[in-house]
């Protein structure tokens, strides 16, 4: 496996500025109810709720690589690494393990055992189908995707639907190739 | 004025668990742009932020009383102080100036500098009517109605209509009397 040296995922933490998480686990649970009450499918929060975190994932790579001093990832496996340890910590305050790598080193799974964005939460029968945490899947997809790696990202386990984790699988689909490790003018 | 000790703000901001500002700030947007487009009115927009707030300000009343340590305040005067200087620092990391009071002591005003909900944001031309911060006059509306003060809460000054600060008007309506100063068993 390539060296991972980043910046601690602390140090950044403890560096940034931040809300109460209570408050964010409150606003994030009333986006979830404003859309089921808006679309009625839970297909369809789903589907609006990865939109979202696309959409933020694509405007917070920049904060993560302009504080997080993290280079260019050599490979998936030292990206998967780096989310699962700085960029997590650095945005939600948890840490998730890397595990479940498939021989051709292209899928993988971030397994977290804390996740601030349930807490508090139950989902009623009517909204079984639903992945209450689909905008963390968009942010983590738009956020590769501005450095050049195609993903899909899907839950396989999930505490809300009686999981004893949270898994989340990441597929790299396809990687632009670029200068490597650094750029010249670096 | 009655004297105000709460605990420290910042000491209790530095102890509550807590996410990155940034990705608050990028999933409040993602919100009012949802609700944006699904209900088209920017006066529908404003009453649902308003209403998110109240149902967030209802629960979030608790951890505030848990950690802040701030026992029932004596009049609507150290209300708004603590608001000001304890509440607004725990959850969004900011204080306020409270000002601009009635000569009866039930009406005043929030001055905010500094306001995470407004990084990065800027209105379109289609927006004008647009309070975008309105989750927030929701949150301490619901808060105060939880320890008995009925209050109406406006937008007087907003930073993004090009006004020079945000400031926040507190009216306040009814005061359901509770037993004074504390309750027997505390």
């Amino acid at each position: 496996m390539a060296p991972v040296a980043p910046r601690s995922g602390d140090a950044i933490f403890a560096n940034v500025e931040r809300v109460n998480a209570e408050l964010f686990t409150l606003t994030y649970g009333a986006i979830v109810r404003q859309l089921l009450t808006d679309l009625e499918e839970v297909e369809e929060v789903n589907k609006q709720l990865d939109q979202m975190g696309y959409n933020i994932g694509i405007r917070l790579i920049d904060e993560f690589l302009a504080k997080s001093n993290v280079s260019r990832c050599i490979d998936f496996k030292e990206t998967a690494e780096v989310i699962a340890k700085v960029g997590l910590k650095m945005f939600l305050g948890v840490t998730a393990t890397v595990g479940n790598w498939n021989v051709e080193g292209t899928t993988c799974s971030l397994i977290l055992e804390d996740n601030p964005l349930v807490d508090f939460v139950e989902l009623p029968d009517t909204c079984q189908g639903l992945y209450y945490c689909n905008i963390l899947s968009g942010v983590i997809r738009g956020a590769l995707e501005m450095v050049s790696m195609k993903t899909e990202v899907t839950w396989i386990r999930d505490m809300l639907r009686g999981d004893d984790a949270f898994e989340l699988q990441l597929k790299l689909l396809k990687q632009v190739p670029e200068e490597y490790p650094y750029k010249d003018d670096e």
